[in-house]
C-alpha cells in the first residue's frame, strides 16, 4: 500500500516495505512497518468480527496482502480475570491473557502467523528461523502448514526433547556450533543467499504479529485500556510488539492514553535490565545465562536496546525477578487455574514486586501476559514435588476422611 | 428450571436434576440431562456472542445457575480448514476442530467447566475425578480456580510425569490399588459420603459440556451441519456429548439432519468397538488394554453401551485402527500445523479407513475433532526420530545448499 515502509527503530531511515532478513546497518538496529494509520475506521471496534487476527484488525495490517488458508487459528486467546491472587497482591483488577491457548501453545504464534503471510505474499516458498525452544515449533507449525520448505537452526547443544518437539512437522533441522549471536546475524546473509525468509525475533512482521494482542485485550476489556501491562522481555519482540499495538490504537484515537509497561526479566539473563539500570542505550552481552525454561535465555537480545527507548519514553520500568520470585508467581497462576512455564510466570512475579514497591497503585487495572504453556517444559515440574498418598480400595474412605479433616 | 431433570440413558426413567454422583441402579446406565427445548429462541445464532460458551449458548443450558468468574476460556477453539491433506485422503471438504487450544489443553475443559459450574451452584466445595491424564489436569485447573479443595484418584501405577503435571494445581491426589472399574463405581458411594462432586467421565454435566463443541463447529461451518463428524471414542462421554449437541440444534429445527458420527477406537483398547462389531447390546471389560499415549485405555468405559446405541440409530460406524494408522495420522495433521496426541490422530485414521472402503461419498463435508495437545505426551515423539544434521557458521552455507538441492 502507498506510503507503507520500514523504517530504522533508531535513526528513522527508510527502507522499502519488500526488504526481508535486514537490520539498519548504519545502527545496527531493527526495522519496523510504518503505514498509514489515518485510514483506520473510528467504528472499526463497534462490530464484533470473526476470523485470523489480521482479517479482524485489517486496517492495522492495511499494507499487506493475507491469506486466511494459512491461518492456524492464532490469537483469540482468551482474558482471564483474577479471582484469587489479586486481593494477596494488593492490585484491584488483574487479568492474564492466556497466550497459551495458542496452535502451538505460545505467543510466538501471533508473529509466525503474520511473518508467514508475507513471506507468502512476496513468493517466498522457504521458511526459517533460528530457536531451539517455542518460536522454532512456532515457525515448523506454520511452514508446514503453508507447504513451506522449512529450515530450523539450533545451537549445537540443543537437548533432545526440543528437537522431538520439531520432528513431527517435517522440518530441516540443523545443529549450528557456534556463537549464537554470530549465528544470528549470520541468517541474514543465508537468507538473502538461498531465498529463504528468516522469521527470526526482530523481524517487523514478528513485532507486526505481536501488537495484535494489545487489540484484542482492548476488545476484551470493553474497548477501555489497562492501566499497566507486564510482561517477560527475551529478544523484545513481545514487548515492542504490544507497545506498538496500544501506540497505533492510542494515535488513532481510540484510547487516550498508552499504558505504563512493566517489562520482566530473570537474573539468570538481564542484559536489557542491567543497562537500562545502570542509565546506559546500549545492553552488552551478558556471561553466561542461565534461566529455569531457557526461554529467556537470549544473552545479547536484538531488540534490547529499543525496549529500552521505548519503555524510558512510555514512562514503564524494567526490573529483574529471581528463580525463587518465578516459581511463587508459577504457583500463584496455578491457583487462578492457569499453568504457564516460568518464563511466562516472570511477568507476574514483576508485578508482585512493583505492587510491593507501591510503584502500582491499589486501584490499578492490570494485564499480565502468560505467553507460554507449562507443558513446554515439564523438567521444572520436578520442582513442586506433589507426593500422592497411596491407599487400597478398601482403605479409602478412611485416606478421604483423613484429608478432609 | 421447571420440567428440568435427569433420565437413564436406556430405561428413560427420571432422577431429580440436582442428584450428583449416581447411575440408574435398575440399567446399570449413565444419566442424561432433560429440559424444555421449546424455549431457544429461534434467532439465537443470528447474533455473534461473547464469554463462555454456557453464555454464548445459553438457552441450551437454562436449567443451570452459571458464574463466568468460573471459567478458563474454554471452548471457542478454532475450526481449521484442511489444506494439504485433503486430497490425498480424497475428501473435498475436512475440517479439524482444534481442542488443543482449551486451557489444559484438551476437550476436556468443555466437560469439566461444566461440572464445576453444576458443584458450585449446588453449594459444593469439594470436587474430584479419577484420572491420571487429561480429565485429572482440568478437573485440578478448575477446582484450583474456584478455590475448591479438589481429590484426583489416580491408578496405582500412574506415572511420575503424570502425577507431575497435577502438581502445579495444589491437588490432594490419591493413588488407588485395586481395580480400576471398582474404584471408578467406588467414587459414587465416597462423593455422597464426603459431599465432594466427583466428575467422572459419564457425569451428566460432563456430557453436557461437550454438546457445546457441536454448537460451536455449526456457527463455525455459517450454521450449516457438517455431513459426517469423526472422533476418538474412550469412555464415550466426548461422543454423546457432540451427538447431543447436534440433536438438540436438529429438534429445535436449526438444523434439517444430524451428521453421521464416525466413533474411532484403537486396537489397544477397543470394548465399544468389539461389541458393536458382534452385533451386541453390552460391552465386556478388555483385556490388557496397551496404546501409545493412554489416553483411550479405558477397558470397561461406562458409557460404551450407549454409544453402540447411539452410533447405530445415529447410522454412523464404530471402528478399531492400528498404532501404523494412528502415528501415520498424527504426521498428517502436523502437516497440516495441528500436533495432537496420538489418541486424538486416532479420529483422522478412522477417516481415512472410510474414505478408502468408500463409506464417505467424495463430496462430504466431514469434521475431526483433535482432542488433545501432542504436548500432552512427549515420549511418542521419539517414534518420528529427527535426526538435525550438525555443522559449523562457516560450513553453514555448504549445508544449507546441499538440503536445498
Amino acid at each position: 500500500m502507498k506510503g507503507s515502509k520500514l523504517e530504522c527503530v533508531k535513526c528513522g531511515g527508510d527502507f522499502p516495505l519488500d526488504l526481508v532478513n535486514a537490520r539498519c546497518q548504519d545502527c545496527d538496529e531493527p526495522l519496523e512497518v510504518r503505514y498509514d494509520l489515518e485510514s483506520v475506521p473510528r467504528d472499526w471496534f463497534k462490530t464484533p468480527r470473526k476470523g485470523p487476527f489480521f482479517e479482524r484488525y485489517a486496517p492495522f495490517y492495511s499494507y499487506l496482502d493475507t491469506n486466511s488458508a494459512l491461518s492456524l487459528g492464532e490469537g483469540q486467546t482468551s482474558l482471564i480475570r483474577s479471582n484469587r491472587i489479586k486481593g494477596k497482591i494488593g492490585i484491584k483488577e488483574l487479568f492474564f491473557k492466556n497466550e497459551t491457548q495458542n496452535p502451538t501453545w505460545t505467543f510466538k504464534d501471533r508473529g509466525t502467523a503474520l511473518s508467514l503471510q508475507n513471506a507468502f505474499s512476496l513468493g517466498y516458498r522457504r521458511i526459517g528461523t533460528l530457536s531451539s525452544g517455542n518460536m522454532g515449533a512456532s515457525v515448523a507449525a506454520f511452514g508446514s502448514r503453508a507447504g513451506m520448505d522449512t529450515f530450523i537452526l539450533l545451537k549445537a547443544n540443543t537437548p533432545r526433547e526440543k528437537i522431538d518437539a520439531l520432528a513431527i512437522y517435517g522440518v530441516k533441522a540443523i545443529r549450528v556450533s557456534g556463537n549464537y549471536g554470530d549465528v544470528y546475524n549470520r541468517t541474514s546473509e543465508m537468507g538473502k543467499l538461498f531465498d529463504v525468509y528468516f522469521s527470526i525475533s526482530d523481524e517487523p512482521m514478528r513485532v507486526e504479529g505481536y501488537k495484535s494482542l494489545a487489540f484484542e485485550t482492548y476488545e476484551q476489556m470493553d474497548c477501555k485500556p489497562p492501566d499497566y501491562v507486564a510482561l517477560p522481555v527475551g529478544s523484545g519482540g513481545l514487548c515492542r510488539g504490544v507497545l506498538k499495538g496500544f501506540e497505533e490504537l492510542h494515535e488513532v484515537g481510540f484510547i487516550d492514553r498508552v499504558p505504563i509497561f512493566i517489562g520482566v526479566q530473570t537474573q539468570g539473563c538481564s542484559p536489557t535490565v542491567d543497562a537500562y539500570e545502570k542509565g546506559k542505550d546500549r545492553i552488552e552481552p551478558f556471561k553466561d545465562p542461565l534461566t529455569l525454561d531457557h526461554v529467556l535465555e537470549n544473552p545479547y537480545p536484538p531488540s534490547g536496546n529499543q525496549v529500552i527507548r521505548k519503555i524510558r519514553s512510555n514512562g514503564g520500568v524494567l526490573l529483574k525477578v529471581s528463580n525463587e520470585e518465578i516459581l511463587d508467581a508459577e504457583l500463584l497462576l496455578a491457583e487462578e487455574g492457569i499453568f504457564a512455564q516460568p518464563a511466562s510466570a516472570t511477568a507476574l512475579a514483576g508485578i508482585i514486586r512493583c505492587a510491593e514497591k507501591g510503584l502500582i497503585p491499589g486501584d490499578a487495572r492490570v494485564v499480565t501476559v502468560v505467553t507460554g504453556s507449562g507443558l513446554k517444559y515439564p523438567p521444572v515440574l520436578e520442582k513442586f514435588g506433589l507426593s500422592p498418598i497411596s491407599t487400597s480400595l478398601d482403605q479409602l474412605a478412611h485416606t478421604l476422611e483423613t484429608l478432609i479433616k
